[in-house]
């Protein structure tokens, strides 16, 4: 299933998006499931297997995936059966980012194999991690708001996997079962703020540095998160490809070392690094400018698409 | 007031400490108070202006601050009113952490003038920032569990601020405005594991590694936040002193400088940084070890001691 979250009527609520992009609301579609099968108390029940919100709902593990996904299907064979609206099109509604309010967002830096050795550094032994906070997540249809803290605006795509239970020092070998899912992120970074002290988080931090979506993929439509291709280019003109194999730390490997130094709840992030190409490393340094359209893509996964605004009411 | 989260009969919720150590329920107290005055919807009331978590209370500001305040002296002077119990002696409840689940938590790194000199280092431009997350939080009577990721265990005495009031751009002249109140952390770190890569927050954001409290103290009770004792003691004997005077960037230059990166939010916490006589900087090094009894106060806000327990099970 790829799973999103959608605003339609003032109220955003979670989703599930077919292949012809229509919308289906789990929670209406499961209560109205549970109403055809003479349930009398539907929407307490829908409530607490799949409730609206996508941090609450992946607190129900594969369960509530499972529930999620037999009432899209309820939902395309019964659409008009139930007192709210179960599908939309996929105009009727805005998109927003999967997730809004994770826990935690854990980054990587130094991840990809290729991009190491070119630049003559060594393979690290641990991954580099660090912090983006949730105040930096914006949407698929949402621009990317350039602050005026800073005129380095540079781009990083990277990989992201969502933890779907609760994981503490997990091995590798049972990673995948602690992953929800999938989704395309890019690390929005103000380079000269990211660089002006010894720790990064200041210039990874700022508000809607972190366009996500545009749904999650759940983790059984992807068989190998290792063999994935990630291109992001701006303005049509590519500037980072790579393969997800070129991961020197990888999916399972990363949900075992984090399990081992915090807790993981449902709903955290891990955005997974980023390949060589970003505007840092470029001559002459053409930063990001009002107008640019920053576009990634990963295979099985999907597409992420904003365009930079300046913020001209700040 | 200090405001704290305390836990009876499995539920925690917020509450007020008086001088004599007696717990006023804020939200049963305001209860008591509406229904005393006739009001229907008593429950409904004080569940949105004084609700029992402390982060939702926040988002009520000032509002709710006074509200709540009036509520402890109706139930001081009429604790026998009401079907549940407004006052609690301390020994029947276990005071948790003041916060459990902000969204953000900043610290500090590098913020005592005395001790940047000492190291022969020149004082920093910018704030070195640095994250934690929720994970790490524990309360006043709780262990810092001692992971067994790591042998070298060290603490860092740190004056704590709390938001009030979502903060963007916000001046140093406004900015007191946006605090709601203070309190005592102790940012625990595993040195080596914080040294092994560029980017501390693997050190940082291990479980159980922020004892915080035992209160929050609102901030209209303290005068001047940059005057205030700070002393860490580890089983009595004293490691680090140092006064917020000494603060490079002192509580009002955090508020502005943060709010100019990131949105911050009622409940985000920021730890303002620790001064000389970390373990780290002691020869020979002589790590915390298991029954090391960490106590850090500071002046007027109070006092924070835990022990350091290894964690057999894990």
């Amino acid at each position: 299933m790829k799973l999103i979250t959608y605003t339609a009527n003032g109220y955003s609520r979670i989703g599930a998006i077919t292949n012809d992009d229509k919308i289906i609301d789990l929670n209406y579609a499961y209560q109205a499931q549970l109403q055809s099968e003479g349930k009398y108390r539907f929407k307490e029940i829908a409530e607490a297997f799949v409730p609206s919100e996508m941090e609450v709902f992946l607190q129900g593990g594969k369960e509530s995936i499972e529930i999620a996904q037999n009432a899209v299907n309820y939902a395309l064979e019964n659409s008009d059966t139930y007192q709210h609206k179960l599908i939309f099109n996929k105009d009727e509604v805005k998109i927003e980012a999967p997730l809004q309010k994770p826990g935690k967002i854990f980054a990587v830096g130094h991840n990809y194999r290729e991009h190491i050795l070119e630049m003559g550094r060594q393979i690290p032994t641990h991954p580099v991690v660090f912090a983006k906070f949730a105040n930096t997540i914006i949407g698929p249809q949402d621009d990317i708001p350039f602050q005026p803290v800073s005129e380095q605006l540079d781009y990083e795509a990277e990989f992201a996997f969502v933890i779907g239970k609760r994981a503490k020092n997990v091995s590798e070998k049972e990673a995948f079962d602690y992953v929800a899912g999938y989704t395309v992120a890019n690390d929005v970074t103000y380079r000269d703020i990211q660089r002006r002290t010894l720790q990064w988080l200041q210039g990874k931090t700022v508000d809607g540095s972190l366009p996500l979506g545009p749904w999650l993929v759940t983790a059984d439509e992807i068989k190998d998160p290792q063999s994935l291709e990630m291109v992001l280019t701006v303005n049509g003109e590519e500037r980072q490809r790579t393969n997800t194999a070129n991961q020197v730390f990888t999916v399972k490997r990363l949900v075992s070392f984090l399990s081992h130094l915090a807790t993981l709840e449902p709903g955290d992030i891990v955005i997974t690094g980023t390949p060589g190409g970003v505007i840092q490393a470029m001559e002459p340094q053409v930063w990001l400018r009002d107008g640019d359209v920053v576009r990634v893509e990963i295979e099985q996964v999907g597409v992420l698409e904003n365009t930079v605004r300046k913020n001209r009411e700040e």
